[in-house]
């Protein structure tokens, strides 16, 4: 079966970015790795209007990205904050790679906005793809594709 | 300067994103790096409308990320295919991160429809985040983050 052939329907990248596939999800994610946890923050900092960043602090709390944690300021009513769970935290790498390519072919001549770096070395980290087999990083050349065991032909 | 005292306005992610952060834009490069060339198959198997997919497709070429190469069948008139770009391929660690997420997280209990295999050894690839300076595999809290040159200060 060849990828043409294959369903769509259940595929794995287009259900991921059913949850993150929204410039303005990743944006929130973008900051929520970066210590943002408040609404006004998020609104304020990633720049979009209460109505959207609500509906999509929802949406990402709903599919388990982000979870609400109960806060109260002295003299204020108990207010939420949103903080990343493993599976908001296993996005690191997507927003690494994004960040990566972005650096690469968007930033400003100085360089980008923001530097994430090794806390032990100081060095800057890298998205890689690598064989899990221990052979190291992989070019797209050295991989191939094959339908996995729930590969459906499309109609 | 803190996270939420920088300006986004040049912030690398939100430029990627602005070339290729809307889930239609990754589906049809989802589909370039499994080896899709052409409007009539890409319409088809990732499911859109001619419109959207012209406008995608008309954005990614400009963008540099795809790039057009006439054909001829014969009998035919001459049309053109899109093929990814050197800019397009280096979205590849972007697209396994997203799909190892959907993996993980999305997968029909049987796994993913599609595979991605190391084509020397036959194991699965991974995307991971590493340290430049050699010290390997980082997890989020292995990492610190601190403001680039280009940082400039939020109005």
């Amino acid at each position: 079966m060849t990828w043409l052939e294959t369903s769509t329907e259940n595929c794995t990248v287009q259900r991921a970015l059913d949850i993150v596939g929204e410039k303005w999800s990743l944006l929130v994610l973008r900051d929520a790795m970066n210590g943002v946890r408040r609404f006004d923050d998020f609104r304020r900092h990633v720049g979009l209007s209460e109505a959207v960043l609500a509906d999509r602090l929802r949406k990402l709390v709903g599919s388990g990205v982000l979870e609400t944690v109960p806060y109260r300021e002295p003299g204020s009513r108990t207010r939420h904050e949103y903080r990343l769970t493993r599976k908001g935290w296993d996005l690191w790498p997507v927003m690494i790679a994004l960040k990566q390519w972005g650096d690469h072919y968007t930033a400003d001549p100085g360089g980008p906005p923001l530097e994430v770096r090794h806390r032990d070395c100081g060095e800057h980290v890298e998205a890689v793809i690598v064989c899990g087999g221990g052979h190291g990083t992989l070019t797209p050349r050295q991989a191939y594709t094959r339908p996995g065991a729930s590969a459906r032909r499309a109609n």
